[in-house]
């Protein structure tokens, strides 16, 4: 049993209680067997076989992007330029844009191209000190190909240096070849898909897309009922472009979280309260659509909502891949504190996941950590690009 | 004398005329002594001592970011903590915050000090392609420290890895000791430091900041009357928060360039088409002050004014150190089209700093390159923090 100190750091433990951050200033961090073993003070360490000195950097617990659609086929790129270029939605889609490409292109492709394209994208997030990812389906809209997803999603979480959170998200659109009988989809999704994905034990959290545009809050119904028969904690996409009771639904089904949140209403807030729900906010997807509702965060903090963080990463609404943005993002688009930004980065988003033995750097948590090139946590929302990171760590190993 | 091919690559040739992007797909490069000796379809390349193959990646001029501040001291992120926590302009300026903490802490700086940061900030713009800069003085506000920050910037050039360009920026703002005389400071920077950095060498353009908080036309027409006189060429920071005639005063004095440019009028768009000035936009700043007024983009299209884009990396308004970044703002932001954010990066960026030896890979041109890991040239401005580059080449030389 070696024991590993690190030393000559400060450390944004980001511990619920205490100093802002949790922040321990000359501090270090005993590792043993992977995980955390002391935190405190530098004059106050235990003698350890190996010390490593950080020359005065900051240490945070590695940061958990808790809403990625991160594995997906194909390229939006064009789209994303035709859009600019000043076609429209509606000719986008009729010559197959939007996500029925992706879902076309998720189906054809091959594991181990979903496998390398998820984990160039993931580069990002590593760079920016993520060590745990969530990764939905949502994406296939078949039983193979939504397995196909999720198998790729957990081989990322065994091979790529992350930890991996799945979600199951079939009801995230109606494809192409049920546009004529979408109750057959969602029968499909719930009564076939999820116990074969669950059975396969490929299923962390069930997820859904709530909108309008989207499913109902009946359909959602039907599949958390499901969920909660598989025993599997659930998740939800709500309002997002409107309010649809997303967040009231949420909390009907004491979800983990309730995600973009832009358009809930303060009852919906309450709601999410009271059932524990954390609200995942995304502005980078707010950025890309040029939305101007941001999420009711007087009212979140007012309830004592807890706030998460997250990239949203996928290719129609989000192409972001860096946990940095998000967290500038969140701080100058929803004026987030930076110390509320990077609990939403942490703390918080490891409650977005039902995690916790990751988020805060406390004795028997799992030594998952980023050290940074900054000399305040500030600094982590403050830059948009600059690279800060440098190093991380998980289950106490470099990574 | 070794000719050198990179080759199995596609090349965006960001020249005028021709294919979206100047695009050749399929194409080869041919550099010698530094320079493109040639550039064309794969089939026909000429022979070479050295073959490089780029397997299939694409291949741009090496970006240029035409307006940093990316020398200057201090650490604005605490600022930015206290305005999100709720303390307002008028609190952080009493307490010695905004640009005067900046403007004390570069005075207070080494040179190796101010090297050291902006080279860590300069990281970020390498990791995105990035192989001109122009940097800015402006954080001195007095004849030792403006110089200082200018034989930082020359450093930078020499040793950094990037070509760099100075601009003199020494009516940025009034500096403290001068808060009751400002004219004796207009004075000594248009009699005393501009001629001092000049005849030292380290002034490639006269810069100022016009804006009802910082120098009125009056005062900026001086320092470009004495500007001409040394025959340097002006720039203008112009109308980002009002509309104050700058881009017209631009014109009036054949600027290479008129920036952020937000409340332009139509007179002044003309006025510089006219002139021929490029109009440089800044998303980063907007985005950060939550600006509401995009720049004029329609009538820069409509008079045929040239849109160069660029970080404005600083540490009050834009604390962007990404150039794929400021790509991606312009365009979800400022809708400008992918292909004419990438031309703002390099082609136009190039004449914004009165460059005609780089920003497009011509025969004769210097080989300034970067070749990115990318299926379409659209992708540079699609994603956001996701890792693009694969090598950069300055003078044909991998940097
Ligand atoms: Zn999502
Ligand atoms: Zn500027």
């Amino acid at each position: 049993m070696t024991d590993y100190l690190l030393t000559d750091c400060h450390v944004a433990t980001m511990a619920a209680q205490g100093s802002a951050y949790g922040a321990i200033e000359d501090g270090a961090i005993l590792i043993r067997d992977g995980r955390i073993a002391w935190v405190g003070p530098r004059a106050d360490a235990p003698a350890a076989d190996v010390v490593e000195r950080l020359d005065g950097r900051w240490v945070t617990p590695g940061l958990i992007d808790c809403h990625t659609h991160l594995v997906f086929g194909g390229d939006r790129s064009r789209e994303f330029e035709q859009r600019l270029g000043g076609v429209s939605y509606e000719e986008i889609a009729r010559s197959g844009g939007g996500i029925v490409s992706s879902v076309k292109a998720t189906r054809e492709a091959g594991e181990d191209e979903l496998y390398a394209s998820a984990v160039a994208r993931l580069e990002g997030l590593k760079a920016t000190g993520v060590t745990t990812a969530e990764i939905k389906s949502g994406y296939g809209l078949d039983r193979d190909s939504e397995l196909k997803m999720l198998r790729v999603a957990r081989r990322i979480g065994a091979e790529a240096g992350v930890r991996v959170r799945t979600s199951y998200l079939g009801l995230h659109a109606v494809p192409p070849e049920h546009k004529a009988d979408r109750t057959a989809y969602v029968d499909l999704a719930i009564d076939d898909i999820l116990p074969a994905a669950h059975a396969a034990g490929l299923v962390d959290a069930v997820d859904a897309y709530c909108e309008p545009i989207a499913f109902s809050g009946e359909e959602v119904s039907r599949l958390f009922d499901r969920a909660k028969t598989l025993g599997l904690p659930v998740k939800l996409h709500a309002d997002q472009l409107s309010d649809g009771g997303g967040a009231a639904l949420a909390a009907k089904y004491d979800a983990l979280s309730a995600d973009h949140v832009e358009h809930t209403t303060e009852a919906g807030v309450r709601a999410m309260a009271e059932a524990g729900v954390v609200a995942v906010l995304l502005p980078g997807a707010y950025l890309m659509l040029r939305e101007t509702t941001p999420p009711p965060i007087a009212l979140f903090r007012q309830y004592g909502v807890a706030m998460a963080v997250a990239t949203d990463c996928n290719p129609g609404t989000s192409p972001v891949a860096s946990m940095t943005a998000a967290l500038n993002l969140a701080c100058v688009q929803f004026r987030l504190t930076p110390e509320e930004a990077l609990a939403g980065a942490t703390r918080i988003a490891a409650r977005a996941l039902g995690l916790t033995d990751v988020g805060t750097i406390e004795p028997g948590k799992a030594a998952d950590l980023a050290v940074w090139d900054i000399t305040r946590p500030a600094e982590l929302c403050y830059w948009l690009g600059k690279p800060l990171l440098h190093a991380r760590y998980v289950s106490g190993l470099r990574a």
